[in-house]
């Protein structure tokens, strides 16, 4: 039920094979998502060593070269000054709800600290790196219920082919009035006769309805045209549809890639995520938090050689990377509200699924 | 021939009474226009504090609160260093073309220097703010044309109802394979009752042309079909076209209001105009240098008193500024090129003003 | 036994009555110190608003002006982002060890909710505020064992005339190879009239032996010729002195004012704590990240009114604010110092108290 | 006459063999210095890349790893916006009076444009750097006096054993009320068994009389002591001394290595020049605009090669490099003070060389 089912298209670059940020060798993500009473919430781990050939499984000990990129700092992510002053991520990279950080953020540490002493390696001091987006719409966000237990699980359930949707730290996340969640595409590029990968992965919950445009389709306005019209889906009947008026909530953007880059360069990768944002019809509201996350797998940092070399791509040669991560943001949005299945909150809203509406012709297969 | 004689939506919230960043109360803007050989190029300048009510004319008496964001700092942008340590805007703010910057600073601490004397104000230290595109497809650019003099005409015919298009510090820029230019822009918000300005000018000289969007419509890609099946403009007899392939080249973006707000409340309403720049289809290549220049015009700083009130808008309620200054900074852009004339590179190329398809319906007037 | 009894000046400005940072009308201090099997560390909490008069013991509900300023982003610090985007502490600033960071960030979160919910305040989102020093050379940092209760605890003692030294967050920490801690200082400037005070309160963890200065006086230097000399304090016997090779191990510098300014002006002023850590010698060592939170009680934050006065003193006098900065964190290290006991590790090895080598006179009181 | 001359120890480790930034192999300095009518005052350029053995003598054509940071920017520096996205340098840098910072930019494009025809390199872009002192104390500083052939000048007298004192751009600067100027240092440190250097460079123009420290010592106090006792130098007889209440005026250093770093690690170096400020008294007072800007010749940007190798120091090596700059900045300042001449004002002020109290040691030679 991928956006590839759908005749959307954004941009003009190929895609992974799929579609994923775990297109970028190495990469795997695991997600756990919690219905208990109240709480429905989770946290979803991007793991960006696992099953990879060049380096350990274990970050901390090859460390990857990461940015951190601050697009609207009203958020809760935990983690970015180091990563700005040193430019590398030693830690797998969570998202959960805004509350629960802490408590995620510990458990990384507690991972890390396990790993390190599996492999014999000394380690006092860790840099966890936990991304958030506000659920508490559909979720009672004060009870913090994501444990050390349920990261645990989510890093012990990362694969290639991870759920997208309503799942792990989306289970709860709203996006333009509709549900959103977790969402994720990639692209391939072309450098020197090499094949790159550009992967993405968003936690999606920002937007206004009125402000929604799908590859310049006014996607929003048309669903209020329908509500004003009545011709909602049929599940308006279990629920009452609200469109969000403000843009808050945040969105997090995870990005990965095997391109060889310094963090300098990676730092200017990351910041054109806020390009396929717009392209959703964003203006980076307020209240929308907007971080972006960015680590290359190209450039493993030991810290044993006192002069390292650092494969680093010309600076004109980043331009493809650039509409790369631009094009896959915008798609990754697009696939989150694909994705995910219409919720229902106790106070008698409706949040559809984009899917419901019937809105988008369905590719030939 | 402005905009507005379209049927162009850019956005939804009310334009100024002449839909340029004049509008803002005080603000003028001048343009000097230079064709001298095989130099076309010139100087716009803005000047903050023309016949304002609340201030001296001389914005180096009565400072302004201001902003410099660098959303990509590929570009010679001068002054800002000071402004995002101080928060102040002490000069007008010149645009010129990429390597005249030096000369044109230059004039402008000048011209300063002029007005204190005249003022009686001492005045030992300046900080000239200069903006910049490279023109150098139209400009022989390494001659430096632009002089104290032509700066000083700028000023002198500074006005409200000033000219888009092909004038000053836009004379031979291209935007997106087009003709680019000065563009401008306004939008009108209400906020407690109150109504605020924000107004927006761009020099425009970025993008390739298959990236190019008008509200969601992919004019870029139409314009390339029609290269492709032999339907392009008579004028392609008298030249070649030949479609940008790499967004290159920069857009300033100058951003004014009335809306009261700190420094550090302003830089984020500078950046949202990245937004406005993704609308048009950007992704913020590499070679485009995108820095946003902002100031407001509702605190003056005037450091006399010790402690000063300093009128600040309460946060969430920065929402419409930031819808404001991406729709203003999207139609901005458009009207730079919609307001271009076609021009005819010695080489036998041609650069289209994007009026001359006749792509859009005229509004009924 | 605090720093006013030694002879030892820093700088000129005068001190505040407690010479401590809640010399800040309505700041106070809490701290809670773990003694439990091979784990001696703690927490310290900097409760902005106890007892002010103008504003809610609440911060989240009356929020104050703040700035964080990243001098050495090697560090963990969690809750830098929101801060540096909307320039305001909506929370109690807690220090603690490196790894424990998550922990007591969850524990401030519940604190806020709780007195939120007391408040009868709705409360979804909150940025709570973290710094750290890794104190694993006398802590099993690995465990983690600053829970919840801790920083309750922390929070119920703070008080105005609070401890120094090997106290709550600074319990196991180190400085310049001798026993570091928590330190405090203050300083009163004149303005217009009025008298403003500077607080500053450091976790002091960092710095090489050998380039130990106090007021220009070679401390560190004479401590290695007496080393040299055999002529140590006679706790030698009961431990092996080993001088600190490496500047590794951050500090933390809060500063409070209850100076009128925006968080441009607050960012400006924290920066200059660098200047007070480069007096004791340091010259920012890699590993040493240095981070400094500010906030100023002089503007409460309460998003009723659309458009509010923000009290900003004029730019030129934040000097003597600059002034009071670098005295009070120079003042603060060497009063941790000063207040700390001799320690012994594990391994032997013992960190003395600076006050142990009677290098200083006494003031005659 | 240098500060060699003296028994002023400035930190621990080894000067290089002229104890200036042109021991950075292939580095040149050059001074323009004015005498005309009331202007005196000067440019000082900086070549990264005279006779340099790896390079061509062109930075434009082999740019080098660059990072300019701001300390406090207050200042009106050129070119520091495109330093910090690009990571590179690609002109010469030229130090000049406040307001001559425009002409001066203009001349090293049209420097910088004359060289790259004579190499048959195109070049219709170029970022030149310019910082700047503010020297109106004694410098008719409204004339902008410099002109493109006093930096063509200074150019052309670029050598290793340049000048330092009242010559070029620190012709009339003033430094805590004593005579400033140009002054510089280095260092030699040893990593992997490799030497590597570190220079600096400073236009001193800053600091109140009563802050002063050489290496701990009170010597500002001294003076004044000096002046209240009536025992200042015979000079005194020739003009009035007026102790510098305000530290204000600005201070550029620029910083050169063969230490193979990337522009993020370099830029980490460039921060801890301000450790060195603060040795001499500086707490970075409001009105001195405090900008370094750094330079590494160890990599070599051709942009030719798709994927380069970035020679990279590992991060923890970084520390001698911290350290040599904090010293050598240090040193910079104090050497460029004992090189300075007493100066007179027009207003009957004397601004006392430091050299002219007799209050250092000489060393035995």
């Amino acid at each position: 039920m991928g956006i590839e089912t759908y005749q959307i298209p954004c941009g003009k670059l190929p895609r992974g094979p799929h579609n994923l940020i775990t297109d970028v060798e190495g990469v795997r993500v695991g997600h756990c998502t919690l219905h208990e009473g109240e709480n429905h919430t989770g946290v979803t781990v991007i793991l960006p060593s696992e099953e990879a050939k060049n380096r350990s499984r274990n970050v901390f000990v090859d460390k990857l070269v990461a940015a951190a990129y601050v697009h609207n700092g009203f958020g809760k992510t935990l983690g970015t000054v180091q990563i700005q002053e040193l430019g590398i991520l030693e830690t797998p990279i969570a998202l959960t709800n805004t509350l629960n950080v802490g408590l995620v953020h510990d458990a990384l540490v507690g991972y890390t600290l396990e790993q390190c002493a599996a492999d014999g390696v000394p380690c006092r001091s860790v840099n966890a790196v936990v991304g958030e987006c506000n659920d508490s719409s559909l979720n009672d966000i004060a009870k913090r219920v994501v444990k050390e237990k349920h990261v645990r699980q989510a890093i012990a359930e990362a694969r290639v082919d991870f759920e997208e949707g309503c799942v792990g730290a989306g289970t709860s996340t709203l996006c333009y009035g509709f549900k959103g969640g977790i969402g994720s595409a990639s692209r391939v590029i072309e450098l020197g006769g090499k094949s790159y990968t550009i992967g993405v992965l968003v936690q999606s919950n920002y937007g206004s309805t009125a402000d929604f445009v799908v590859n310049g389709r006014p996607v929003g306005e048309e669903v209020l045209a329908m509500l004003k019209e009545g011709k909602m889906p049929q599940r308006q009947q279990e629920g009452h549809f609200v469109p969000a008026q403000v843009d808050k909530g945040s969105i997090m953007t995870v990005i990965a890639t095997d391109l060889p880059v310094t963090s300098r360069q990676l730092e200017r990768v990351a910041r054109r995520a806020g390009a396929g944002l717009a392209r959703t019809g964003s203006f980076i509201g307020h209240g929308s938090g907007e971080i972006m996350l960015a680590f290359s797998t190209a450039n493993v940092i030991r810290e044993e050689e006192p002069v390292v070399n650092v494969k680093s791509v010309r600076e004109d040669w980043l331009d493809p990377a650039f509409r790369a991560v631009a094009e896959a943001t915008n798609e990754a949005v697009l696939s989150s509200m694909l994705h995910a299945k219409t919720a229902y909150g106790l106070d008698g809203r409706v949040w559809y699924s984009l899917a419901d509406f019937g809105l988008f012709e369905k590719e030939n297969h």
